[in-house]
């Protein structure tokens, strides 16, 4: 993600916090093409969320992941807030919701996530 | 997807292949990110395909998406091959197969997706 | 859901919480039935929150729902607490929680839900 | 599944179709009480097929899935089609589609699944 400007705002045990510019890169091309920037800051909030409660050196693989949009990516940034929902033995429940900001700090939810991560 | 070297390999009504060189910018840190890339790819594919059942300049937006990764994104490119399974009046079901080719051409599952579009 | 003995517990605007008992009815075979249990309920209780936001006389459709299941259905009543989390001029998106409760009342998340609604 | 009539007509490596009646007690109310008898059937169907590629003796449970509702469920019976899509080592992805059966036999798709199981 750093390819695209993303940054760790915040990293607790089982939340993280996720931001990135919304910019002509992760932009939208027929109306479709946002909802991979969205997916992928979220997806990757939800992983920081499931790894803050892993072993030092862990790492965790999305199994699958379900994302709804609900408003465009408008704004100066998006940003991603993962929590997990239920850590198991084998497999974490996370979600996370993506939101954008504008230029005066106002936020609106864009997408909502729900998935799984397992230990890599 | 152009700034990932995205590229459109076929389109026909109700179908579409896109492909995309496997390289850093779509690699992933702590085993996750590549989710994003594989979604990102996996839903243009889909949004194509959709597309490709309306009228002349419409536009299509991704009302919801899911996504089961099955195998890592290695090897050179990614393909994904996006189909519709239902055009509705008002919704239109799609979905897709994510690839992973390698230098020898062999090509595997990495991802399937199953999503709802919606004219823009 | 009548013929489960399912009961709606409450109803606000956007909020609905359904029960029902934990029977053979609804009981578990090969480890994998108790899945449409916890959908059917967690997916009416997401209906009604969206119900509840629709004029009177309307009625609501599944469009989408994904379940994450957390933990087995053990225990006497399923409870199943649905919200909306974003209504749109035509699609409405909804969670939902559905809990395992014991004999002595504690409480147990079980599933997880998240989907799409759209007027009948 | 048993209470509803629903018996598997087909079981083979990797697949199974499961059918049941169309009837009062799986009928809907409010419109969108049939998601869960197509969830119910289309997971119940997508579980044998993991089954038949376990030991003997093997149980599976669901961890997720998400369906796609694209039609009434109207008709004489519903017959649902589920298949591994993906045998891992610790997961299986499966697919379903639900269909309903007419009383001149016409098939119509009503419902997609896609979802994990696990060994239980």
């Amino acid at each position: 993600m750093a390819a695209f400007g993303a940054r760790i705002d915040s990293l607790a045990r089982g939340r993280a916090v996720l931001s990135m510019p919304i910019t002509a890169a992760v932009g939208q091309q027929h109306g479709f093409a946002h909802a991979g920037a969205s997916f992928a800051l979220g997806d990757s909030a939800a992983g920081y969320a499931a790894l803050g409660l892993m072993e030092d050196g862990a790492e965790v693989l999305t199994v699958e992941m379900k994302i709804n949009l609900v408003a465009p990516a408008a704004g100066m940034r998006l940003v991603a807030e993962g929590e997990v929902v239920r850590a198991g033995r084998r497999l974490t429940v996370v979600r996370a919701t993506v939101l954008a900001v504008d230029a005066e700090g106002r936020r609106r939810d864009v997408a909502l996530l729900q998935g799984t991560m397992i230990p890599a």
